[in-house]
């Protein structure tokens, strides 16, 4: 009577947004001050403070009706011009407003550019651990995902993205710096990845997709992101302001199609055409000008890097394991007793809301967002102690 | 290599956006007084003060990483529960916050509701003329539409509904205010129509919904919009904030399910589905909050009315024929030489630009948007008076 895989999905949400509900439950309960949410990837750190300002002097000056008004459906013209310059004069590769359209965030992005794509039987590859909802977007338009595994380390396999990568991938979804690792691919990684790519795209007969997905671009801690268009020319590129700029709720961002994108003009009507068919009109329009007025500008870094390095140093110190992260604000840490299911339900007795790395399509591991107050670290981290304690067996 | 649909859906984009594309474009040519773009229905009055202030109370007083982050899902759970307060007091049906989805818009609104309730086979009755993008968001979703002629009038013609309403309808599409009519449907219509759904919902053995697209509900000259959740039961009302507080750039509107839908709960989970499918993360969160802030309030709906009046009179004392609408803000008016396209065509030789009819699923009239300044109506009166007298063969 209605469609059962949507019902699904809204009842079981992503695991991710489940544990923030059941967050907001605890602190009503027992005070927010002794729930300590891990769960989700809502920056803590505040929207610099141009932001404000640029939305007070946009209502201040321009005309309500223009302000609030339709856009054209891929972003005002100016906004799209800015993003292109911004492209252009900090990566150093040609852009051009034409291939430029704004979007409500990075799972719009994503859902656009997997629609604009995706024909009947087509695969598209995820590295895992990756974030759950590309399965949603790529199963939503009609494809199949292809898990392939990550090295040791988090970085790129390419003997198991030879395997994995054949005649029926459309494209494969990077997530650099990643979610939910911190990992951060090198340029030489995307070297290699490049040259795999054109390898299979002319075994297949036609061209195989990169689709960047690159909402933690800004937040790396020492380490440079290349830009993967200078790698590889079949790419797509999926941005977002969420968390560069602290507007995760305020959903904007852009698509930018690689100009030399085989079809580019194809390519870039069929994201329009599926931006339509989604129903999304334009991207906010006001956030549209906020944010093509704040390019280059983020939130402050260093704060998160704060975060990292508190609880890196504190978790590894009382025994705890990780790769500790280049960029993005995760912890990817092994779960005790190895299932991280039961190792994040066990966690929730001492009111700690961790993301068991399943639902990211590999074992072992849960995943601890510090995009926190610090308060909420250092508050957080007697309770660390006493489920390490738990497992090992430990009696104080 | 790409979806091909897709691309075609981005190229032909919608005519109404081609003809805002291309008024954009003459402006830019022949200078903006002197196009007289009556293409789209982007407000033309400002936005309530209000808006702008509560804009600014909210950047004053809420902590930036509050206001500009993530929101639950279906919105945050105050702007979700006075929207239901909202409904509830104003209309007088029983309605939940946990029936309420804050959505981008009432495009977002409609694809979700659609992606949510179709199945395979699916059919989703839509009353010509009517809004052209229903097509894309159903087939979009899988489904087949079924146009249904209207009355002369452009109310409900009950015998065509009859016979189009069947074993594979799913739901039927009402817009009233209707664009591009201006017709609103009284309470007696709806009464009948509640009747026919549940007759054939007897018929078929299982739910018809009605989908209630309500965007003008507002704005209309001296007619009552009758509610359509108390006429009938399975009634999902899609809303946006679009029109009534002038802030259609800024994607904000609202799902709200009838919890006298059969099986409520479990389509609400799939309205959380679908909107998570097509990447929807949350609703924009300021204006969420805006909005929740703003209920009841509108846009100077007087300023229309003017318009409306102004253009109404003129164009028919000139001998356009035209039925007067009792609310939104379109005037349909009847195609000289009865080919809208052509018409439409002609128009454009005196900057007149006039969205014809057949993409709304009728022939032979043209749509004219008259939320726009009262001086382009003004100005643009001679241009429909040599077009009207090219027509007729008048020479001055």
């Amino acid at each position: 009577m209605i469609n059962r895989t949507m019902q699904h999905l809204g009842e079981e949400r992503s695991v991710i947004r489940e544990l923030f509900e059941y967050g907001n439950m605890r602190k009503a309960v027992v005070g927010e001050e002794n729930v300590f949410d891990f769960s989700i990837g809502n920056p803590s750190v505040p929207a610099p403070d141009f932001v404000q300002s640029e939305i007070r002097r946009l209502i201040d000056t321009v005309p309500p009706e223009k302000l609030h008004g339709y856009t054209s459906a891929p972003g005002a013209p100016e906004v799209r011009k800015a993003v292109s310059d911004y492209i252009e004069s900090k990566f150093g590769v040609p852009m051009s407003e034409g291939f430029i359209y704004m979007t409500c965030g990075a799972a719009a992005s994503l859902s656009i550019a997997i629609t604009a794509l995706c024909e009947e039987g087509d695969e598209f590859a995820v590295i895992a651990p990756f974030f759950p909802e590309y399965r949603v977007y790529a199963e939503g338009a009609g494809a199949k995902v292809v898990v392939v595994p990550s090295a040791e380390d988090f970085h790129l396999d390419f003997d198991a993205l030879d395997r994995a990568i054949g005649g029926r991938t459309k494209a494969v979804i990077l997530n650099s710096p990643n979610n939910p690792t911190g990992a951060v691919l090198s340029a030489e990684e995307l070297t290699r990845l490049g040259a795999l790519l054109e390898r299979k795209s002319l075994e297949k007969g036609e061209s195989i997709f990169l689709l960047a997905d690159e909402p933690y671009r800004e937040l790396t801690y020492g380490v440079e992101v290349p830009f993967p268009m200078k790698y590889y020319h079949d790419t797509i590129l999926c941005y977002s302001f969420s968390k560069s700029l602290s507007l995760a709720g305020e959903r904007i961002g852009y698509i930018a199609v690689s100009p030399f994108c085989c079809h580019a003009e194809d390519l870039f009507a069929a994201v329009c055409g599926a931006g339509r068919t989604l129903g999304y009109v334009c991207a906010p329009a006001l956030f549209q000008r906020v944010c093509a007025a704040s390019l280059g500008r983020s939130s402050d870094v260093g704060e998160y890097r704060k975060n990292r390095d508190l609880l890196y140093k504190a978790l590894t110190e009382m025994g705890y394991e990780c790769v500790p992260p280049e960029g993005a604000f995760y912890l990817f840490v092994k779960a005790l007793g190895g299932d991280a299911v039961a190792f994040s339900e066990r966690a929730k007795k001492y009111e700690l809301l961790l993301v068991p790395s399943d639902s990211f399509g590999v074992k072992g591991y849960v995943r601890i967002s510090y995009c926190v107050a610090r308060s909420v670290i250092e508050r957080s981290l007697p309770a660390f102690r006493k489920l390490y304690e738990e497992y090992k067996g430990i009696k104080n």
